[in-house]
């Protein structure tokens, strides 16, 4: 496996590969990599020639008073377990934005609700990014994980509206064994917190259940799902369209229920579908 | 010369040319096609295996009070121009943005200053249409005239900033004998207007005249081409940095005057390097 940190110089090896006819494919992370992530490897290995994994904490998709300077690394476990994943080049730029940065894509409407309710920048921060990777890498093929699926909806939505040649595939979303969804950020909860954590996943299984019990009150399955949610504070506990992520008025497949809540600084999101 | 009207089309070819490695080329254009158009073609041509032209007049970079039904078209003139300007696909979209479309690029500080001003939301419609194009087509080069000056600017700045992969060249303005910018809307214009209008290229060669003479108060030359203007509203004539597009504080090269200014409903800009 090679590492890049240059980004011109990744840009010349992603050309390279596209002059070649080489089938590139793509898996960004932020690093701090768990099975959630070696899963979209293992997927991304399965469609394409080249494998290119990237680690950059990217710090426009964080607000001001977010957690950038608190985000987990581990540069060395990561690079081994790229390396055991199948990753032919790690790409870790120290240089990634140019001087002067100023250019920005957004996605209008997806990006104002769930997550973007309160972290209103976060998800141009995230276009944005994608966008340049993109124009560096040259990638035929990108996979992005479940877990994060309104994020997955919005980078769709992007590559289809401005016609961008890349493919997006998705993993899903991977739990431990307790339920939790696993994140980098899981790390920074405290044992009390991560122990409440599980009401999170708890609340969705439980929606899902009482779905397929036959309950079909969707103010009624919202309400008892919040109430199950142990945290600091709810952000959002909401029955969406699986597919254009649009609110739903009353149940009907595809149903998606998303959720974020806090505790302390440390800010947990999870989805199920639930028909 | 073939044509496209057909988006999924379009892009199936440009995608089966860059698989073959041949360097595409494009001139995009709002057609009505004059001089200053065919030029960039001519220029395109010397840098391309194959040239493509766009005819489209972009409703999201038209201001909701601006002339975009007023626009003038001729698509069988144009035709016969590009075809005798080496143009071996002609792109005239029917259908060019997808349903739901909501992805908008920007390019923040560029975008604010000059037509910005005036057209707060142009320049996010330029720069989303042409990443779009870009998407589509899978142009190795494009070429933009220099009378957009600040257009040219702001997808510089994009492709640096969303590295993509595409050379960005520009062909000079084209004027007529009479020093009038070649520009598809002159067609608007009153015979008095167009003979008032002669005083923008009037005010930026006096202006340069007397910069060449030694002149170098920076405020007395701007005031003295701004009462040159003989329009109905003057929406700017100002001295910028030719590169960078900041204001002058002071005469340095590289100095570029810029110049904005209405007649009835017919908006006309001009440029001119002066130092």
């Amino acid at each position: 496996m090679r590492t890049i940190t240059d980004t011109a110089a990744m840009q010349a090896q992603g050309l390279a590969w596209r002059r070649g006819g080489l089938r590139v494919g793509l898996v960004p992370t932020m690093g701090f990599l768990h099975t959630g992530h070696t899963s979209l490897m293992d997927l991304a290995r399965r469609h394409c020639d080249v494998l290119v994994a990237s680690i950059f904490v990217n710090p426009i998709q964080f607000g001001l008073n977010e957690d950038l300077d608190q985000y987990p690394r581990d540069l060395e476990g990561d690079a081994a377990k790229c390396q055991a994943h199948g990753v032919d080049l790690l790409f870790m730029p120290s240089d990634f934005y140019p001087p002067g940065f100023r250019t920005s894509v957004r996605v209008a409407q997806l990006t104002e609700i769930l997550c973007g309710v309160d972290r209103p920048e976060h998800f141009d921060g995230v276009t944005s990014v994608v966008a340049r990777f993109f124009g560096v890498i040259q990638p035929s093929v990108a996979v992005f994980g479940e877990k994060d699926f309104q994020q997955l909806a919005v980078i769709r939505r992007m590559v289809r509206d401005l016609a961008m040649p890349v493919e997006i595939l998705s993993g899903p979303l991977v739990r431990q064994a307790d339920g939790i969804a696993l994140s980098s950020r899981n790390v920074n909860l405290s044992a009390v917190d991560r122990q409440r954590a599980l009401s999170l996943s708890g609340a969705l299984r439980e929606l899902r259940a009482q779905v397929q019990a036959g309950e079909r009150d969707l103010a009624k399955l919202v309400a008892r799902a919040r109430a199950q949610v142990d945290c600091d504070r709810l952000e959002y506990l909401e029955l969406r369209d699986g597919d254009d992520l649009e609110l739903l008025s009353e149940l009907r497949a595809p149903a998606r229920a998303f959720v974020a809540a806090r505790y302390g600084e440390t800010r947990l999101i999870d989805n199920l579908s639930v028909l």
